[in-house]
C-alpha cells in the first residue's frame, strides 16, 4: 500500500542509483503529476544565498504550474556561480524532454555538499533512468533523498474522498552541513495554486519554522505542495489547510525524531510577552544558545542560564519577573531559584521548558531544538574533507 | 615590579582566600583609589538579566566617583531577587565601613555560578582581611578574579609621566557558563569623569566587545576605569584614549589566548557593506555560526558554510558576489568555489578569515571568535551539577 506521495491519485514517482552519493546508494528522486490538474504551490529558504535550484524551482512555481519535480542528494549546486545555474537548466531541460512537458513545469531540488559542479553526465544519465520506471515509488523516492538522515521520511493523511501525501528529508538536528530540508506534498483535491499557496505558508510556520537547531539556516531549503485534482474532490479552504498542516506536523515531528549525534529533544515555550513575534525571538535566543543546549546535554537544570540567555531576547520583559518550568516543575520564580530546582530530573530524551516573561501580553510561541553534543562536533567538524 | 592596576600610583590592592571557590584558592579582591581624585567611568553588560553586583556598581559610578571596588569569584550573585540585591548592598556596607568611605563611593563585582546566594559571612571576613592587607597586590588581586582563566591577565601602558595599569578575566572562550568578563583599569592621570568615560566606551568598541565566541552575553561583565589623578599629568583625551585602548587591546588579546577548550583563534573580517554596523551584524553571524564553529574544529576550509552563514546577516550584499579568503588565500569569489579552495592549509591555531560581501560600501568590522570543540561540549555539559 502506498503510504507517501503516490498515495494520492494521479502522481507517480521513481528513484535512481546515480552515483552522486559516494555511498553507490538511491541518489536521485523523480515525481509527476499526470494531473488532471497541475497546481502548485512552493516556500522558500529565507537565506539570502541560495542555490541555484533554488532559482529554477522559483521560476517554474511563479505561474502556480508544475508537472514534474526532480531531487538529487550528495551535491546541492550551490554557490557555483552561472555553471551551477546552466546545470540546474539542463537538469529541468532533460527532464522536460524525457516526460515530454515544457521545462519552464519542471521543478528541482537537490542538497548536499555546497561547492562542488554537478556531474552532469551521472545526472543526465539518471533522469533517463527517472523517466523510464515511473510507478508508485514514493517510497523509494523518500529513500533517495536523504543524506544523513537515519530513516526515510513519509507521512499520508487521509480526508473525505482525497488525501495528502508527504515526502521530507531533514537533518537540521544532527549534520546541519546538510541542513537542508526537501519537502514534497501531493494532493488529489482539486484546488487553486491561491489555496495550495494559503495552506502551505499557514502550515508551515507552526512545523517546518519552529525547528531551530542551531540557527543556521540552509541555501537550498524548499517545501513543494502538489495538486493533481484526480479525486474530483474540491475541498473548503479550512479542510485543505488542516489535511496539509497535519501532513507537515508529521513530517517535521520525524524530523526532530531523527536525530544522529542527538540525545535530547528540547521543547522551548514563551509566554507573558508582547506579541507572538517577541515570543518567538526569546525562544529562538533560549534555542540557539550553546550555553542552554550544552547544559541540556548534560542533563544539567541551570536555569540561570535560560535567564542569562533570554535577557538579551529583542522581547517585552520583566527581568525580575521572569518564571521557568523544566519538565513542568518550577525552577526559577520571581527570576530567584525555585526550591529542588538543582534537583530536577532531565535525564530523558526530551524536555519542555516554559518560559514567562513576566511581562503580561498575550505572546507565545514554541521552538523545537535539541541539544548540543559531542556527536554534534564529531559529524560536523569532518564533513567536506 | 608593578606590572597591574597597583603600578599607576595612588592605588592600593589586596587578595585573600575566602574559601568561596571550593578549591580553596585567592576568591575576594579589594581596588583602593587612594586618590587625590576618585573618579571613575564603567561599561555594563547588554543583558537585561543582570546580577545584583551590577546594579549596585550602576548606582556607584553614576556620580563620577568611585574609591573602592570589591571583587569575588566563585559565585556571581546573579538571579537571587530581593536577597541579592541585599547581599550586595551589604557587601559595599561592609567594604565602605572598613575603609572608612561612604558606601555611595563602593563598587562590587562578582563573577561565578548564577543562582546561589552569596555565602555572606564569608564575604564579611574576607572584607575585613582585605582591608587590613592593602598594598601592591596587583597581581595576587589578578589571580582571584579568575575563575576557569588558566593564566592571570595584567597589562601596563606606560606614557609620558603616567600610565594605565589593568587586570582582567573572561573566560568567553572556554567554558562561558562562567563567561562574565571582569576588567579593571587603574590610572594615575587627572581626568574628568567625562573624560574617562569617552575613552573607555571608544576603547571596549573594537576589543571587548569584538570577543564574540558564542553569542551568550554574561548576568555580570563589567568593565571599570578609575583615576587617581597622582601623577598630577592631565593627558589630552586623544592620549587618554590611545592608552585606554592599549590596555583594553592588550587584555582582550590575553583572554582570547587563554582557551582552554579551544584549538582555534579565528578572525573574522567583513568588508563591502553598507555600513559598519552592517558589517558586525555579518561577522558576528559568521563567527556565532556552529557549522562554521566545527569545520574550524576540523580545519576544514569549508568555504560553503560561510556563504551559507552570511546569506541570513542583516547586511547589503549582493549573493552572486560574495568572496572569502581563509589566511590570506582566496577560497571563494563571486560566491563560487576557487581553484584549489579545499586544499588551504587551516591546521594552524590561527585562522583570518576575510569576507567581502561585494555590494560595495565602506562598512568594516572585525569579530575574534573560536572554533567549537569536543571540550566545550565536555566544560559547558558538566557544570553546575
Amino acid at each position: 500500500m502506498s503510504t507517501g506521495i503516490t498515495a494520492p491519485a494521479g502522481f507517480t514517482a521513481a528513484a535512481t542509483a546515480a552515483q552522486i552519493k559516494h555511498s553507490g546508494k538511491l541518489d536521485m528522486a523523480l515525481v509527476v503529476n499526470d494531473g488532471p490538474e497541475h497546481n502548485a504551490a512552493a516556500v522558500f529558504t529565507r537565506n539570502r544565498v541560495v542555490a541555484s535550484p533554488i532559482k529554477a524551482t522559483r521560476a517554474a512555481v511563479a505561474d502556480g504550474t508544475v508537472k514534474a519535480v526532480l531531487y538529487n542528494a550528495g551535491n546541492a549546486n550551490a554557490c557555483n556561480g552561472v555553471q551551477g545555474d546552466k546545470d540546474a537548466a539542463a537538469s529541468v531541460q532533460r527532464t522536460a524532454e524525457a516526460l515530454g512537458v515544457l521545462s519552464e513545469d519542471v521543478a528541482v531540488c537537490s542538497t548536499g555538499l555546497i561547492g562542488e559542479l554537478l556531474p552532469m553526465d551521472k545526472i543526465t544519465a539518471g533522469v533517463d533512468a527517472l523517466a523510464s520506471s515511473l510507478g508508485d515509488h514514493g517510497s523509494a523516492a523518500a529513500e533517495a533523498i536523504m543524506t544523513t538522515d537515519l530513516v526515510a521520511k513519509e507521512t499520508l493523511i487521509e480526508a473525505d474522498g482525497w488525501s495528502v501525501g508527504g515526502m521530507g528529508k531533514g537533518v537540521g538536528m544532527m549534520a546541519p552541513s546538510l541542513a537542508t530540508m526537501l519537502v514534497c506534498l501531493t494532493t488529489d483535491a482539486s484546488a487553486t495554486p491561491e489555496m495550495l499557496d494559503e495552506a502551505l505558508h499557514k502550515a508551515v510556520a507552526p512545523t517546518f519554522n519552529t525547528l531551530d537547531i542551531d540557527g543556521s539556516t540552509s541555501t537550498n531549503d524548499t517545501v513543494l505542495l502538489l495538486a493533481s485534482g484526480a479525486s474530483g474532490v474540491t475541498p473548503r479552504q479550512a479542510e485543505l489547510d488542516a489535511a496539509v498542516l497535519a501532513a507537515c506536523a508529521n513530517l517535521a515531528d520525524q524530523m526532530q525524531a531523527d536525530a544522529e549525534g542527538v540525545t535530547k529533544r528540547v521543547k522551548v515555550t514563551v509566554t507573558g510577552t508582547g506579541d507572538d513575534a517577541q515570543a518567538l525571538n526569546a525562544a529562538r535566543t533560549v534555542g540557539r544558545d550553546n550555553l542552554f543546549k550544552t547544559a541540556m546535554f548534560g542533563s544539567d537544570p541551570n536555569w540561570g542560564r535560560v535567564l542569562a540567555a533570554v535577557g538579551m531576547a529583542e522581547a517585552d520583559m520583566d527581568p525580575e519577573r521572569i518564571s521557568v518550568h523544566f519538565n513542568g516543575q518550577p525552577v526559577c520564580v520571581d527570576s530567584t531559584g525555585a526550591p529542588g530546582a538543582r534537583d530536577v530530573d532531565l535525564s530523558g530524551a526530551d524536555v519542555e521548558v516554559l518560559i514567562d516573561l513576566g511581562a503580561g501580553g498575550e505572546g507565545t510561541a514554541t521552538v523545537r531544538t535539541t541539544d548540543l553534543s559531542h556527536d554534534y562536533v564529531e559529524i560536523n567538524s569532518a564533513y567536506s574533507t
